[in-house]
């Protein structure tokens, strides 16, 4: 998918919502577990529910590592379903890879081509030469972690050096990697304040923004300092969608959670 | 497995080589390919070859994933057959792993307990709650990227912060987290210069140590600085030793090669 196409999809939908696919057989409604696979059907049902209203899916992929081979099929078979049935949606497997050059081509293959996601989320630690190699490839984007959501986030990411912090370093650096255009960063909600001194560094580039919700992150602070003129934001809700309800409603309550977010993004438009 | 069983079979094999099981179908041998799961048949002839030799293996996951399920399947049975056949090999799932708590958790239980290594590699770009889910296993390791083999290790990890490197103050700052007795550290061999001043942070820790051969590291350099009283390193190699041929006689060509290295450490005990 295009920068263009994903942007086409914002203005259309009023929508700059994802909906994080966090599949956990505890959480999902008890009468699904009777069917051959409860992961997928439940992302499925999640999905009819409230494809309208979120322009991106985003399966953590440690919730379907953590069941092994059944976790890696629904996986599997989830990518294979949006990118048959809703073409027009942006695909992001949070994994959170990289490794030294010829280990990340791997996991680039792996979730580039093999599963066909339009996106992966990356770790910084190792430098350039560990996320190069999903920069490389076309029409795929690399959403680097910069800024994280979570409490230690700060630990190490906002360690100042020189006149700047470390994820500002981050940020910086990776716009002097080749195809840099193919970046995004990832940019917790909770950290609403940096919004700003961000934006002055990457005034372009899509942010994709964990945190709404559960967390504790607020929209509204969000968008104050980190919309663009192309909208910019990728806001992603998990626990607050998927499970809405855990009753036979479940979807229905997705939807409904979905679109009080939808509504209250399309006043951005 | 405990820290002190490691000790006691390092002493006892006069070794401290980790083989990296990173399998390629590109690279192993041909007549391979015609078995049901290559992958793993590889993976046990290396195995069986070179077990009296080395006291860990490390498969990179990123080799196992780019094959889907195939690959995980390949990767639960080379776990399994290690964990029966040889259980005082010291395991390690080198996945470079590491995200918010609750997902952080997910991938504990996939790597610790589904799959039951000893060992898992995780990022630490994240912070203190994206690494204590792992520490929080007993018996468990988790084994911190510091300071990494490859060409840009030195990008973010190298950056200064008040008096020290930011590797330098993961190293510190790790020191500080619960159970941190069941953490290990990755130390690039390659940047054999910087193992003196890693010592002084983290004196007794083990150091799983990259970068041997393929990469330019050298044995001697490493062990100058690196070596404590329990000898305190595990030394990988991979391509060196499981693509040393990639004709029939490839396990008898790995067992050379692990005997080369085998035999050099053997002077330090």
């Amino acid at each position: 998918m295009t920068r263009q196409e994903l942007i086409n999809q914002i203005k259309q939908k009023k929508s700059f919502l994802c909906i994080g696919l966090d599949v956990d057989l505890d959480k999902i409604p008890p009468h699904l577990l009777k069917l051959e696979d409860p992961i997928f059907e439940f992302n499925k049902q999640i999905i009819d529910a409230t494809h309208h209203l979120a322009v991106a899916y985003k399966p953590n992929i440690a919730f379907y590592e953590a069941y092994g081979i059944q976790g890696w099929r629904a996986l599997q078979k989830t990518i294979a379903y949006l990118n048959k049935n809703y073409p027009e949606i942006f695909t992001i497997a949070d994994a959170k890879r990289g490794d030294i050059g010829n280990t990340s081509t791997r996991y680039a293959k792996a979730f580039f081509e093999d599963l066909n996601f339009d996106s992966l989320t990356v770790a910084p630690y190792m430098g350039s030469d560990s996320v190069e190699p999903f920069l490389a490839f076309e029409d795929k984007f690399t959403i680097l972690l910069a800024l994280t959501s979570n409490k230690g986030g700060l630990d190490f990411q906002g360690l100042p050096s020189d006149a700047l912090k470390v994820y500002e370093h981050v940020l910086k650096t990776a716009l002097t990697w080749k195809n840099s255009k193919n970046l995004m960063f990832v940019v917790g909600a909770t950290k609403a304040a940096y919004f700003k001194s961000i934006r002055k560094i990457v005034p372009h580039h899509f942010l994709l923004v964990p945190g709404i919700g559960a967390q504790g992150g607020n929209l509204q602070d969000v968008c104050k300092y980190g919309l663009t003129d192309e909208i910019g934001l990728l806001i992603n809700s998990s626990r607050g969608i998927i499970y809405a309800s855990n009753g036979a409603d479940f979807a229905q309550k997705a939807t409904e959670s979905a679109l009080e977010l939808q509504q209250e993004m399309s006043q951005y438009f």
